[in-house]
């Protein structure tokens, strides 16, 4: 992950970077994360990341391991020690490590927080992005709870897995209904006929992204009308434009799914809008 | 867990015991696990355990990270390193540390695999069976795939720590439909008016517990008619009586189903006399 990484407390090269066999992050995926972007040396949007990360916590009963200006601290001592100006910053606390029973633990027992770092080439994602990228599209699977953003992550995994194996960059998750929830690591978006944005309401369903709450603010800026409910897999693939959003991708234009082409082919002019504008808009800190 | 744990190809003592925190398992839940019992030095369906491991791995494509003679030597080693008469073994294979990506790993790495054991009392588990144990119900919140023994065990967590401030011993999910799925870490029983025993076919949206299959034997052994079907809440409220299965706590008496007293309050007749004759029909080994 990075050269340098915090664990709990400590600042460790990767190869000491370790947690016991006995932390419920490795035995029950019992822990939440974050993954934060770093844009020349900035953290974007990084309040709304800690207030995700707080109510994470909160609903699985979590403390803080330690106070949020701590940890903001830590993040930036992270980032520093593996001079990263872009990339991302990882977190991730779990309830712990104690003897292995599903109930938490009857003695308080110190939360496990883990930060990393590593640098991303901006030139990639770039390239990316001007040429758009192809998605299939994969049975919802995942517990009742993605809006919480847990370690329950296998379900991703294997439709990630799926994506790159046909040739795609990202899978979208579809409801019973026929719906798009989002994608394994990603929100769903599309741009109808008439150039309104549809995304998905943010119910207990999909992950409250904060790129997709920032982006909410960038499309109010552009003047562009948002419509928050599901859509179809096939309204997607007759829509005008296709995107996903997430901390690393921003907003990455999408110009296929299972196959069909979405609009021309190419990336489209409101995404592309919409990823432009995203920097001068998002918080840096 | 355990004073000794073996991990990837060592004995370590617990506080050595720990792996990376790109391990797979850590970051992802991306991993399989299985939980044996260990009665008077023996291990107790071994073979199935071994069985249904293959089939998980199978299913998520992770490799054997040793062979299966070779793991049933390093149980042995580790239940004897523990001095375990009556407890249990714990074995967990993840895919490995890698870079956090959600795809599976471009490079081979080693799948992580872990062993440990403890001891168990056995008076404690009789006594538990002696008055029988309360459970409740909450719905079902698992993903899709519950019949392969992944890591995905953040529901079962919640659920198990619900039934415990509920001052229960188990909790029992509940489907859409109303229908008993299973318990948060046991398969869920019941016995008819008549008699029958009642559980849920073994399909997807079940684990297919190798004490449940054992103890199938041996309903047929004891002339029992045994009916697999799914169960709705009232039913097992209303049912002659009700138990959970599974590796450590064998055929649970179940008194109580969300406050409801399940026929006349106590242990009934055809759940001890399954309990009692596990002994003699499981595999040793």
């Amino acid at each position: 992950m990075s050269r340098i990484v915090y664990v709990d407390g400590r600042y460790r090269p990767t190869t000491e970077a370790v947690v016991s066999v006995d932390d419920r992050a490795f035995t029950f995926g019992d822990g939440v994360y974050e993954v934060c972007e770093v844009a020349a040396g900035a953290l974007i949007e990084e309040t709304r990341h800690l207030d995700r990360l707080g109510r994470s916590l909160e609903a699985l009963r979590i403390a803080w391991p330690i106070g949020r200006e701590a940890l903001r601290i830590v993040m930036r001592e992270v980032v520093r020690r593996n001079r990263v100006r872009h990339g991302l910053v990882y977190l991730q606390i779990s309830r712990g490590a104690a003897r292995r029973d599903h109930g938490f633990p009857a003695n308080a027992v110190r939360p496990t927080l883990v930060v990393a770092a590593r640098s991303l080439d901006p030139a990639a994602n770039a390239a990316r992005a001007a040429t758009g990228v192809a998605v299939i599209t994969t049975p919802e699977t995942r517990w009742a709870r993605p809006d919480i953003k847990t370690l329950q992550l296998l379900p991703n995994v294997l439709a990630k897995q799926a994506a790159r194996e046909a040739g795609a960059y990202e899978a979208w998750f579809v409801d019973r209904q026929g719906f798009v929830t989002e994608g394994a690591s990603t929100n769903a978006w599309i741009v109808t006929a008439e150039g309104a944005l549809v995304t998905r309401r943010a119910d207990e369903s999909i992950l409250h992204g904060v790129t997709r709450a920032a982006l909410i603010q960038v499309a109010a800026a552009l003047g562009l009308r948002l419509i928050e409910r599901p859509f179809a897999v096939l309204e997607a693939k007759t829509a005008s434009e296709a995107f996903f959003s997430s901390a690393t991708t921003i907003a990455m234009p999408v110009v296929s799914l299972d196959g069909a082409v979405i609009g021309d082919g190419r990336p489209g002019p409101v995404t592309l809008a919409l990823r432009g504008a995203f920097r001068e808009h998002a918080e840096r800190s």
